[in-house]
């Protein structure tokens, strides 16, 4: 017998649990009775406090970065983003640095032959409805070498040593450029060893079709969930089988796309960073009003790994809207991705959603529509192939929504190529998931999406 | 007819080119000859100059850093390097800062069914004899964007916008993590339009199998040829087949060690860097006298991009040792790569040789001897499967040389396994070679120069 890490037996053990639970709808709906339950009975509090008056957070006095008196967990520091004559002009902003590499890690187990996904209760701060489905371990190292004073991380021994054969995915990938510094997590998928696991209070045994079936629902699962399901192996063989181009000219593309990009990210003192300002109610707000705030809550919770804390977040100006195109070629379905340019990723570069955008900044005329804007929100309901609000990471960011929109244009005329565009065979983007820094995690979310309607 | 961009295509023409020209002895002796002759003819002078000397190049006043006037090029700066308790101590360096994407591209051609690459006899201030095979394009963007006052850089057309389906290999790949900061290069290989391509004067075609031939020599096929032979496509299919681990394993194992790496790099100013010293021929150096020395050349000649200039290079104490261990596992052979943390790596850590060292270093007794040193240094002559000495970037280092040895351990006990040593089946190795950063310079050098010998 071939170990798990096999590729065809890791594809065909996920498709076994894609394709169970989701049938009866009442499975879906214990799961969410449950997370509802979880949300009532806890005690938590979030309050907004001005970033001065934040607990065990001060400005360092030369630089204004905002950061812990333990040194760790994260910072807020400034970032100037410079592009050379032709691609646009530079910026400068607050970035969120955070140079540890956290686990995002599911467990998997099978149960009479079904393989089911632990998934984990978990409150953040940030979240618009407190709890959400979070993957068996979402845990930063500061978490789990006790900076926290906190307990123990729950299941962490299943992901820091894995049994290499029974690594279903494994990968580091990059989190949201625009408001993280050179971020990037492992994501993770274990199988688990043979013998009970037991099922600790606040954890959940769940099929991916009931997954599926819950992501059609808004904030329910959480980012970090669906970065993690985007990596899980969907395709063994040839990636290039019916696709439109080679695997060999899709990364070509990308690698002219960051050879072409002369945007370059060096930190700043986030004191002298241009266009923010500190407000009388001790936020970091942008000039114009847009973009994001930089605000500061005091949490209090009975339910998490410590009683209470301070820190800081990025509050987003709008909810953002990132949507994919679908169209068939030759019978195969291809998502179109856009090679993108965001200040903090560490290759700048990844592909990205087909569109991606905060409406609301374009309804004061800022700029032009994005291309293929108006098809995505015009599509006829039929097109529509996924609609649903996510949130993003709210452990960082306070009530971060991001509409996840996929529209199936197949048939449609071929919208008119850009060099930063690429159409995708499924199977090839599952192989470019198999590597970090490729799709970003608007695209990976999306994905993650799209898998739960095919 | 498929396109060349396709894998299975392009590794059968690239196998073509390889069984080509080496059985006849005369045609790599020709080559050798005619690159002689360019060498002979050319004028060409390198000086050793002090740092504070160097025309155009001046310290920082604030920092020390040395930069050119133009703000281009490149420039010489401190690293200060941290490790968390445990994981061994820091150190501060110089390391060269050269944040633009060059480019590294080789153009294939076929006559009458043999498909030739196009080689160009350059010299390069650092090169122990002056003259060696460069890739057909060896440009970093101030070479062709024209800052450097001089030609226009040949046949950079066929890859500044080449024919996605002409592409055979294209990914952004690391250099030297010891010297240089996060630096990487494009490697890329493009099919020749149809049609004559003119042979200008300092290039010469070779097929595949006579630069596996001249590869042999010491100091004759450059750092950046052997870069781009690398990437060459030599395996279609699943990469797994005979492998002694999955690919999702031997990417665990690379997630892993990138993630229990607390190393972090941080620029500070070159002044500033401890254990450096400005000696009174205006060079830098480590007080020790180990490591390496930040030296000035001025270079005169007549055959290169304009008629001389002046630079800084970081000249090595001693020739460097990479070893690679080859061992059967069930008839297929398989190479042992170490998963290695080196400073300046964009990801800190990336498979390297089974061994690495300066052995002048450890005669002094200053450290234990690697793993596996022994075993490599002293094997019998007929498990030696490669052995010369191959020169490091001409452009960037001064007499920067190194023993490339390949052993073959077939039948001899298992080495112990650590958690940083991964197994790679050849098909494994040319998958991830399609993508940058998983193995480095040092170990991309010897894949090439094994492939020579296979």
């Amino acid at each position: 017998m071939r170990a798990h890490s096999d590729r065809g037996r890791a594809v065909e053990l996920i498709e076994r649990s894609r394709r169970a639970g989701a049938e009866d709808p009442t499975a879906p709906a214990a799961i969410r009775a449950w997370l509802s339950e979880r949300a009532e009975r806890a005690s938590v509090r979030v309050d907004r406090t001005p970033l001065d008056a934040l607990d065990g957070w001060s400005a360092d006095p030369d630089t204004g970065d905002l950061r812990h008196r333990s040194g760790r967990f994260f910072s807020v520091r400034g970032l100037d983003v410079r592009r050379t004559e032709g691609q646009g002009e530079g910026w400068s902003q607050p970035i969120i640095d955070q140079p540890e590499v956290g686990v995002l890690g599911i467990l998997v187990k099978e149960f009479d032959g079904v393989p089911h996904l632990l998934l984990q209760a978990k409150m953040e701060p940030g979240n618009v409805n407190g709890f959400q489905l979070s993957p068996t371990v979402q845990a930063t190292r500061s978490n789990y070498t006790g900076v926290h004073r906190g307990r123990a991380v729950p299941y962490l021994e299943h992901f820091l040593s894995p049994d290499p054969e029974r690594v279903l995915a494994d990968s580091l990938q990059s989190e949201q450029g625009s408001w993280f510094l050179r971020k990037r997590n492992r994501n993770m998928v274990v199988l688990a060893p043979d013998g009970p696991i037991p099922v600790l209070e606040g954890f959940h045994w769940a099929t991916l079709g009931q997954v599926h079936a819950l992501l059609a629902e808004d904030d329910t699962v959480n980012m970090d969930t669906r970065t993690v399901l985007a990596g899980l192996p969907f395709h063994a063989g040839d990636p290039d089988e019916g696709a439109r181009h080679s695997t060999t000219e899709v990364l070509s593309r990308l690698a002219s796309a960051r050879s072409r990009t002369d945007m370059t990210a060096v930190c700043a003192p986030l004191a002298s960073i241009e266009g923010w300002k500190h407000t009388s109610e001790g936020e970091i707000v942008h000039e114009s009003g847009r973009f994001f705030r930089v605000v500061g809550v005091d949490v209090t919770t009975s339910g998490r790994e410590v009683g209470g804390w301070s820190q800081p977040m990025i509050a987003p100006s709008g909810t953002a809207l990132t949507a994919l195109v679908v169209r068939e070629f030759e019978g195969v379905p291809h998502v179109l991705l856009n090679a993108r340019a965001q200040a903090g990723l560490r290759e700048i570069v990844e592909l990205g959603p087909t569109v991606q955008c905060v409406p609301e900044d374009l309804a004061d005329g800022a700029g032009p529509l994005p291309r293929l804007f108006e098809e995505v929100m015009g599509a006829e309901p039929e097109r529509v192939l996924f609609d649903a609000v996510q949130s993003e990471e709210g452990g960082r960011f306070h009530h971060a929504r991001t509409r996840n929109l996929i529209v199936d244009l197949s048939g449609r005329p071929l919208p008119k190529e850009s060099p930063d565009d690429v159409w995708l065979a499924p199977a090839q983007v599952d192989a470019l998931l198999r590597h970090g820094y490729y799709l970003s995690i608007e695209a990976r979310s999306l994905i993650a999406c799209l898998r739960s309607r095919v």
